[in-house]
């Protein structure tokens, strides 16, 4: 993509009256494109209304998201999912200041890309839209999925490994409308910010805002829906959620680091043993896998053959290997993976299995593509200084869980969390 | 995968009940799997109508299926698409038989596969959910898309072009089901048949049953949506939509295909200089692509910068390259492609343009991985034995259009159908 953006670079030479209105143009939304027209007509709104022209699910087909906790957050229905791509409307949502998504105008929505840059720029949706493109598949996982305060007590694969979705994301790279402001030297960071009412802010390397990050309109070939940031967010490939800044208005590039309450105190890795260090920085997502079915809360209605499948995903990269068993851990077999294979994406695996009706304790682990392996609960706890048994009581949240997970199933069948077997 | 499913050859042997109930074990249902369980909530269904639970589209994004011509059929909004998924709402509908999809309780389906095999098998969903599976992304094209009777006064992409769409299919080989119920010697079609009202059925050849063919439940990861044949469907990659049997029940093993009249009569290519005679069995469609933006009834507020995008795809196999011209096919330059690149899926195609506000025609031309290119409408005339004007005054149906797409762009920035320049 570098190679392909430095071609592109100053496309809108040509174009420039367009793009480079700066910061003071606010008012010169003159341009209408001829999608807009075309989307804005009432009957088409009727149309959409009409099954017959918008066509739902079946009244038997219920699967939701569902609440963990309190507040604005629900789960994906991970034991539902197939293949590799979350429906847009049972994608996971944190949301940190509001209970409802804002409802924004894009025709209203600008982006301003600001700070150490030589030309501010400010982007109407529709000029984001005519510029070069990328779409992409990947996850995005929020830094507390999985966190065993939260999680110790949960029943089902929604619960335990819910907040993490994939999609098909499409946008402009960040890296490209860096370029068309202008890095100045010296300028080592963006601080990117949300245009909802809590102006969740976000700080973000310069490095990696210049390799893969997205300003993403587009998600499963349709506009991103608002609970995922309608009309524009960040798409920061392999880091924790809280990165992916929604209802994005507002990109300032900047020499430091801004440290925001939301990201000195509440996401940043304390060290449970309580040591008083703190690992600050941790932004990427470690390889972590779970088989979704059979998974907690399900019942297998008699021996026999099972299709054994599940999710596995790195912020790291590609996923190269995922391995199944049935016995806790003591012997594993490779599982196929659906191909083609998509980097730092859900990464759908499938084993064969014929269940004898005795206890088993089913696991998956995966490997990326940098050679990196999903810990077990016991390197986990090893890794932190503590013993396995400290998770079963500790009150301290734990960002960044990505341990082996275990399901138990009993001799009737039924599928148990056993989170720190 | 053929190495996969022969090692997963009769799989069955240890839950043999389960699967061969024989045709007289129609009520035999009695499996209930714990995914139906957790589905089955009233409290799931009163949280799936909560936004919060079930994330909408916003407001302001009404972009919906539109009718073309009397009936029930619909066509995707492709001007809008982005990526290469069409969100499972917006797939096209063509259905032959009725205003509305069948209302289908997935609990009380089966699937029946009989004829000339060895051990007929009647399958619930959930027995067929729980047997080895496979997920990849699929276009669905009507073999009568961008006819040119129904469109050379289309204004639209939607118009011309609707009647394909691409979604990510998850499902059983149906291989794996022929292998199971153990095919006699002789048998080489299968006729697949709808539980609707209409009994729409379909012959294929065993050959290409026992190659890629599924029986899918899952489409872009949820279950298959009623207007795409819910529970369950044929999908028979690359082949004209009319092959791709929804509300799917019974599988027929046979040793001739069985023409029926939507078969014999609708579906057949009939040489339009009306020589009397036709081109049967020619189910797989040709390579063929379409810009969607900048594509007619649309309008470029200004010369500068745009980026021009499309779709292209094949039945024969992989897109391998698509070019694309601005002079009405007097040059061309090679287009970008989305990666990673599936086999008999819809390819994202994009181009940077700057336009210096004079006229143009825009044209895309794709080849696949066979080396097949999509031809123009002159080599499309001459392969039929007429002038390219015939096109623009026949009555004759013709399938299986796949001709170079041409808009025109005029200086004052509208974009207009030319499928005849």
């Amino acid at each position: 993509m570098n190679s392909k953006e430095r071609g592109r670079r100053r496309f809108l030479k040509d174009g420039a009256a367009m793009a480079q209105l700066g910061l003071a143009g606010l008012a010169a939304g003159t341009l209408r494109s001829a999608k807009a027209q075309t989307l804005g007509s009432e009957t088409a709104e009727a149309r959409a209304k009409d099954t017959r022209f918008y066509g739902e699910r079946s009244r038997f087909v219920n699967s939701a998201r569902t609440l963990v906790g309190t507040g604005p957050a629900s789960n994906t229905p991970l034991q539902d999912s197939v293949g590799i791509i979350t429906p847009s409307s049972l994608h996971y949502v944190v949301m940190r200041f509001r209970d409802e998504p804002p409802d924004i105008d894009p025709r209203q929505h600008r982006l301003v890309i600001h700070g150490m840059v030589d030309r501010p720029l400010i982007f109407t949706m529709e000029e984001l839209k005519r510029m070069p493109s990328v779409s992409r598949i990947h996850f995005v996982e929020c830094a507390g999925n999985t966190s065993p305060v939260e999680r110790r007590s949960a029943k089902t694969v929604q619960e335990t490994h819910g907040w993490t979705s994939c999609s098909e994301w499409t946008g402009v790279p960040l890296s490209l409308l860096l370029k068309e402001a202008g890095v100045q030297k010296g300028a080592t960071w963006v601080v990117a910010q949300s245009a909802d009412a809590g102006k969740h802010t976000k700080s973000i390397p310069m490095e990696k805002a210049m390799y893969d990050v997205l300003v993403a309109y587009g998600q499963n070939g349709e506009p991103v829906r608002p609970h995922q940031g309608f009309p524009l967010r960040l798409l920061v490939p392999g880091w924790e959620g809280v990165a992916n800044v929604k209802w994005l208005r507002r990109i300032q590039v900047v020499d430091r680091s801004y440290m925001m309450k939301v990201e000195s105190v509440d996401y940043t890795v304390l060290r449970p043993n309580m040591d008083g260090k703190a690992l600050w920085y941790n932004f990427q997502l470690g390889p972590k896998s779970v088989i979704t079915f059979p998974s907690g809360g399900q019942r297998l209605p008699g021996r026999g053959f099972y299709e054994i499948t599940g999710l596995a995903w790195s912020g790291g990269g590609t996923i190269r290997r995922v391995e199944v068993s049935t016995d806790g851990g003591r012997s594993w077999k490779d599982a196929q993976l659906q191909q083609p294979l998509h980097r730092i994406a859900h990464t759908r695996f499938r084993w064969d299995w014929n269940w004898d009706g005795e206890e088993a304790v089913l696991q998956s682990r995966c490997t990326d593509d940098q050679g990196d392996v999903q810990p077990s609960v016991a390197q986990i706890s090893k890794q932190w200084g503590v013993t396995t048994d400290f998770w079963k009581e500790t009150e301290t949240r734990v960002n960044h869980w990505n341990a082996i997970h275990s399901w138990k199933v009993t001799r009737d069948g039924s599928v148990q969390n056993a989170l720190f077997s």
